[in-house]
């Protein structure tokens, strides 16, 4: 390879994975239909669904949650129903193409993507619509960094009797957010984010709502990489799987939940929650701003940060890269170009790596010529964590 | 756990992989769009394309083969193609169904599933039906352990001017199959069979017409799991990735390449053979019967045994395993119940795991009150190493 | 490397580690007097000490058993001191070697290399000597497979008031023998045989007695690496190391204590048993001579075979690994080239590898001309693990 | 574990290993005479030789350096050598104690504890007693952080016709520093530092001269792990080893001398000297003075900083742990309370760990009272790094 190992990852996902991960996915492979890996099949769904809240056991699907996502609409949406899509950013935006795919109609309330959702545009568009069947929403733009009222959203969709499809992909397990106390009916999520797993298997929750509509549905996929269905009993040890699952991405999830669990995952979105707010205040004394339109929606687990005027994302990243070793992302379609994003997901949600972040995102723009103040980004940082673990 | 882990796993796959593959596999998770990681990616791609002995560039998908072989499917087969489906096994016949879905009119040449596919068969449905505009075949049609002529196919298929689809999932890497030889136009392997990689990933090889006719084909999926055309180019460490690609597989994948590079191909196959040679001998002298019609069509990746008349498959492999901590695999559809498979793929295509899988097997049907001589199927089973390495 | 990597070891050991020690062997080195590590050590401390059933905590150096036998004698053995050395092998033997650098005189009592101690030739060499003030012993001599009587050799020595230090490197974790109830003042071992671990450290039972002895030692070494005293109290969190603990080697016995306490003691003994028994009546059943004088004292955890007359010990051993892959132990010093040694401990203590053994040896016996029924020999080992797990 | 695993660790060693080395030593344990192992350890000895730059084969001797150096003290020193021990700080001082048990005559010279040996003492020793033997002298003195001008040294030793054993341990690999060219004798370092590798080897380079005394030696240990001279051929594959090797640390260093050549050792070097120096700019902009007497003596592989009056290590230390999760080291003997060091040794000899150090010490001394631009330290050690990359 040309190019070196990045020193210190920062991205929004996939994320260095904890070191007990990694040794999870050096585990032996077991055939799938031993008896030994069906009980590890079922041990490991047990933990999820613990891990995630739910009152229905967990969905684990064998890709990663793009597809996850494309199958749980292909499987949940039919062709009777009217879908109200939630769209405050890119992957937001993104949902209702796949929606468009299956739905009878498409209903959407867009936003600027530097903001999150109101929640009574949502209840004004049930007035509007009473037909309206399902709700999609992404809790966490990545591409944004912002977070959408999903709790409060939620309450508003199960009062009209409709569904909601939750993107928590990159929220879940780095913060407080569960799909019952969401009323979530559709909870998508994965181990390549705030869990510090690797990236190639989706998690769901869903409801047994959910699951009567898509049992309901002529057009669920059966037979199909697309079909939750064909994968809601897989997890007893005394059924079979639709396919191979991918065992050592298993293995991999079993180490990443041992882990969760072990900490405590009020413990875990803690640190989550610390490492942004010291990240944000690095940023702002730099002068720089954040994306996020307000910080109350700024997330807890990846802080998206505006590129200043005359310059540009790639050079930016580059430099960091190039100073430090230090990764970052930068943002996706519409949000491209625009923002530099800063993930505080899994084993880097701790605060010294907002210090290197904020040290970082400072040193490269000032190697750009942005007169830049890294050491009042970095004092403003540690000033937050000090007075946190105080 | 109630159960204890396998002693020596010799299952049809998911197979036991190499050490070397399961340290890759613990590397630390990058962040996809890291240009080490681009850089990675490509230099895997360029492996595997080396590995398939491939003239364009391999193709992997994100999802373990037989979701790979439905995304061929839905890519390749449009709604004007007639496809001839060739049928001397489970997945044979299961491919049928995929391709239903898709195509114009399904042909089907079916043959008994311990049988294989007669070349002149083809070439006779070619001049019956001069328009077929597809052929799909397994080469390995693994719940029967049998293997069918896909290069004598092949020539005709081509002359014929039609496609050529084939199922190599448990052959390739195993023994001397690819794609250009075999003159398939859409040849679907995997890294968790005789490579002894994890299983997770596709591998494809996909040639020039093929790729034509994908973009011809006007119900060629976008933006979905089940695409290829969306893959074609996200190998290149300038192309994005259409979505997040599972970065442990492909860090296994890596290293399961390079040991099958590095050890030589031929050499990897002769091993294979020659376990399966000695597995055969060994299970024939203790008066078993072999589930192949011939013992030419029979694998070397997998050997296929009858259950004797009056024994349960399902009490074989947990005597087996119970005894010996051995594991195998049963039958699949309509082979369940009525064969044992041993899996010679991977680390386990050595010789010495012949006499393993003899005296396992042997022992559990003896334990099981059938009259058995293990100790002539080792005998025998080891007579043929010993002639083979002299 | 030109030579290939063995497919099955069944070394005298060092032995194939257990995957859960292979994963242990890999975590994160941390900075030995960070807080995390010192708790580490003290918890893998207490565990081993468990392990052991000792009474006093367990000692741990940082080097492997032949050292740390050394450093026993450097430190218990003062110049006042009558040693009775009894040697029933090589390594017994060598014992007195070390011991004679620092004893006053070295009494020896010593068999054919293919017998045992006879604890009543004990007993009498107290009554000749009753100033013998220290008794060396190796418990099971590996270079001979055979096992001394030392539960009863060590009521002897406690009635007489002397002490007793033993070699139990390749017998503990593999059979019942502990250093309480065999009145060991001195017990060695380590986590490269039996516990199927790596080598590289020594573990230690010291009793009360033998502490107050070596401190009485006006010769006991300090700040060296032969010093038991030194290491003394460094296991407890709050006592400083003498020098750098090697910390992946902690973390290596760390996983293998694990497992050990886990499968359960007298469950892992009970399969090293069983395996050399299996494996002793396939070598009787080729018509091959055990080289322990009686079965009784052949060891559970490894099994020396006489070479036939005429045949080359070297010359089997390499036929073992061109044919199968199969790799054992020559003898060594006295008993070099007279017989081969097949080890059963950690994870190849599973029956299924007596008949890996007996297939590996006779083949090999057989393609260098000798008439060996390999078949007898596997059916007899068969025979011994069927009536076992019945 | 009641403390939680370290967030990063600088400490002076043992240091936190690079992720191919974590994953080298979960390879396989071999059997130390099967013919992979002997030609591993052959290759890997050969590696190593050529990362010495060495002459002469190098030793590997199976125990951390601090014995390593016990051994190489017992093994080179005869009861007729007149040693010449040079002791700048707390190892330097400590290996006369070990010399003083074997040499005839102990001379020392001895400065103050923060600072360097002037080689013209070394030259003038000489002219007052023609008739010393041996001089010692560590190079790096870890527990000060300060160098040693060996290179100087080693040319008026050898114009004397005297030995001279250096102990490298700390910064070798690091930094540009070897056998040859700095004309020692007993070159004596190891894989748990700069390399990034485990501790629990110790690697020497010796010279024939070298040698020829040892042998000369008439107290020369053998049959010990004290002895050199017992391990001199074994590193040949056709040599038998005095005693088993540590599998899994011979794995370890194979991983690390491969990195160490890959990377290149120039390469390697440059990093460890920006890092040091970004980070003593950042200590000296938050008002700390460095334990180096003159910044030319200051390790580039470890910073010493004077710990400041009125605030105690240990505290430092902890708050540190608490805020950040960043562990450095403390002072050892002498300097122990005096001073606490920041290691830059392998994997995080980068320069954003100087900026990590720089904050977690500079946020510690704030959060003890002390005040503390460490937004001021921040910005000097990164202007260091925007200059050298620039």
């Amino acid at each position: 390879m040309a190019t070196k190992e990045p020193i210190i990852t920062l991205s929004a996902g996939p994320v260095a994975a904890y070191p007990g991960v990694m040794r999870a996915l050096s585990r032996p492979i077991e055939y799938d239909y031993d008896r030994h890996f069906l009980e590890l099949y079922e041990a490991v769904n047990r933990k999820v669904t613990q891990a995630l809240r739910s009152a229905t056991p967990a969905l684990i699907l064998h890709c990663e949650p793009a597809p996850g996502l494309e199958a749980a609409a292909a499987s949940l949406i039919g062709p009777d129903d009217v879908v109200l899509n939630l769209a405050s950013g890119v992957y937001g935006k993104g949902f209702g193409y796949w929606s468009a795919r299956y739905n009878k109609e498409l209903l959407e309330i867009e936003v600027p993507y530097n903001e999150a959702i109101d929640p009574a545009s949502v209840e004004a568009a049930f007035r509007k619509r009473p037909d309206i069947k399902i709700v999609s929403v992404v809790h966490h733009d990545t591409p944004s960094g912002t977070i959408n009222p999903v709790k409060e959203i939620g309450q508003i969709v199960r009062k009209h009797n409709a569904l909601m499809l939750v993107d928590a992909v990159s929220s879940w397990a780095g913060m407080d957010i569960h799909p019952e106390e969401s009323c979530s009916d559709v909870f998508v999520t994965g181990p390549g984010k705030c869990l510090g797993g690797a990236p190639g298997l989706t998690i769901m929750a869903v409801s047994d709502r959910a699951w009567k509509h898509m049992e309901a549905n002529p057009k669920a996929p059966r037979a199909s990489i697309l079909s939750l269905l064909d994968w809601k009993e897989a997890w007893r040890h005394d059924k079979p799987f639709p396919f191979t699952p991918s065992v050592a991405e298993v293995n991999g999830l079993d180490g990443a939940i041992d882990l969760y669990l072990a900490e405590g995952p009020e413990a875990v979105w803690k640190r989550h929650a610390l490492t942004a707010q010291a990240c944000r205040a690095g940023i702002k004394a730099m002068g720089l701003s954040l994306w996020a339109a307000r910080e109350e929606i700024a997330s807890p687990t990846c802080t998206a940060v505006r590129v200043p005027d005359g310059i540009k994302d790639s050079d930016i990243l580059a430099a960091s890269r190039a100073l430090y070793g230090v990764v970052f992302s930068s943002g996706r379609g519409e949000t491209q170009g625009k923002l530099i994003r800063i993930g505080h997901m899994g084993p880097v949600a701790e605060p010294i790596y907002a210090v290197v972040a904020v040290t970082a995102l400072g040193g490269a723009l000032r190697k750009l010529g942005r007169k830049t103040d890294v050491g009042a980004g970095v004092a403003a940082a540690t000033a937050v964590i000090d007075q946190a673990r105080a």
